[in-house]
């Protein structure tokens, strides 16, 4: 028994889910929906750097992919933004199928676009699918993982969850959205002028954090700052000098009754360790009782996004239709060999042959 | 809007949990069970060290309070073992009530007793009503976080999880069931007989995981090895001299394979500060990737038991009607203030007048 998986977008992530799938029994992909026309009619095999051909077809045109098949789970990674997906995910829901999107305003998008998520909630319960936003940062580790430790608490007072990671692979892009080799006064000029972005996906957060807890905010404040660099940083992409930005210190706090109860510190940057900063995921609750978590280094946040999309298949795949979060579904888990015994065969109808 | 609790037992858990549904909203105390005849009509708040009552007299005779109340949740807190609390939670579904259990071999009864778990299961479905097991360890920080951490990882090769905490604060029958105070000879000896326990639940927690990840394990093996003191350690309860024994270091292991794919190790001695240990939860997973978490000090076990059964009412009163695990039911949550607004208006009947 398969459990039938369409990939849409062609970007590294959806690379990575498809070669964890190939690794998995219980799933199999049936189709790939690209936006880059120079990727039509490829290989799957070849558009994810394998050397063996999969004998699926990448395709430009996702009407032509949803239809194919009758029911499957669509593992989403396009865009960031709920305002440019929205009309792919309903699209996929339409077309009756599950999804999982890793657009980080997806994980909460009651927060940003309240009136969208009525609607894909909507959309969703029609065509009895459900829908699901994920991944590393935001999905898990600064909320949902945050959230289940609470769990053990009788009363929290304060959340502060920091996050120090080491931008040093990443291009052109990303040292650019978080302001990388500019002076502090062009770092705070792109920030003003939105430019510079720092992380997405810390409103979404703190709302998922405040609603599972029960707590009604009065704001979601922000701040980029800029880390600057106190000795020459170099990676493959850039060389910094001493003096220069070297990252954004992505700051969001979430207030109620005018106190800061949730504060998530994001700072990116590259080479941390050359200033003697270690990475690593600190998770601090203020309550009774006091707990302080730290992973060190930080869970990564690649290989984090896409085990994650993928590991959530079989929640989706048992979820109630319309659109969910992290927190109604049981437990994220890996699983490290076979999914088929994670679906209840009542419910694998339409899904497989 | 109040859901309705019942506690069952009357011991140092139940005094925590009774206490911290008196500081939130949307949960009512209604009734309270006692084994021991002196507590037979103590007005519940004197019964729980308050100096003040409650109106709520403690009653030995179960049946008595589990049929004023039409449906309640029982906290339920009277023993470790399922043969010994399969009788109480039979008479409590049977009488219409979900119930969260602190009995440690309840987060996963399958392991011990496949057929009472099988029965409590069918009781629970008759009468339309949820049961689960749960606590700090087993029941959380050894199985379901280690199990919702995993959730980011694309393979798992082994979990390693150690739990380090400190019995200073514990008085006699704790010192007797871990060996405190023996001689090494007289320690084991005393596993051998089975006066000295350890840990109760790692087989419960080792199934948890395995079950989750989908594993099929081969054994469990468990032993229990004595902790020596380097030097002195005193508490209010008892004094050890150096190369006698301080706490009992129990590991569990559970083999896929014939390779030890979890290890659970708890070393739960008196004041290991002493001789330079400290306290401390950490959760190796090996696997992609690998993840390093640490938790120090560890989350208190007392009031991380407490909290967990109190903040799961609300999971528990949506759970599918039955046996449940942790792993089955979405994420736990701190609850700060309010219950109410957890409570769906129209699962409602029944538990409200």
């Amino acid at each position: 028994v398969s459990v039938k998986v369409i990939l849409w977008g062609m970007g590294e992530m959806a690379k990575g889910m498809a070669k964890m799938i190939l690794e998995k029994k219980g799933l199999e992909l049936v189709g790939a929906i690209a936006k880059r026309k120079e990727k039509q009619d490829m290989d799957l095999g070849t558009a994810i750097g394998l050397d063996r051909k999969l004998g699926i077809l990448v395709e430009c045109d996702a009407a032509k992919v949803l239809a194919k098949t009758k029911r499957a789970v669509v593992l989403h990674s396009t865009n960031s933004f709920v305002s440019s997906v929205c009309g792919e995910l309903e699209q996929a829901l339409n077309a009756g199928h599950d999804i999982i999107t890793i657009a980080e305003e997806m994980i909460y998008p009651w927060a940003s676009a309240p009136e969208v998520a009525q609607k894909l909630d909507r959309v969703a319960k029609g065509s009895g699918v459900s829908l699901l936003g994920t991944g590393i940062n935001p999905g898990f580790i600064m909320d949902t993982f945050v959230i289940a430790l609470t769990g053990v608490c009788a009363s929290v007072d304060k959340i502060t969850v920091t996050r120090i990671n080491d931008l040093g692979s990443f291009g052109p892009t990303v040292m650019r959205t978080q302001g990388i080799g500019k002076s502090v006064r062009e770092f705070e000029d792109g920030v003003a002028a939105g430019r510079i972005v720092g992380h997405i996906g810390f409103k979404e957060s703190i709302s998922l954090i405040s609603s599972s807890l029960g707590w009604k905010l009065d704001e979601i404040v922000q701040s980029r700052e800029p880390i600057i660099a106190r000795s020459e940083r170099v990676t493959p992409f850039i060389r910094v000098p001493a003096g220069k930005v070297v990252g954004c210190k992505h700051i969001a706090e979430g207030k109620m009754n005018g106190r800061v109860v949730i504060r998530l510190e994001h700072p990116q940057q590259i080479r941390p360790e050359v200033d003697g900063v270690l990475t690593g995921d600190c998770i601090v609750i203020q309550g009774i009782p006091n707990i302080r978590l730290n992973i060190n280094p930080e869970v990564p946040g690649s290989i984090g996004t896409i085990a994650i999309a993928v590991n959530m298949i079989p929640r989706v795949f048992e979820a109630r239709p319309g659109l969910v979060t992290m927190a109604d579904l049981p437990l994220p888990s890996a699983i490290p060999d076979d999914f088929a015994g994670f679906f209840q065969a009542d419910k694998l109808e339409g899904f497989v042959d």
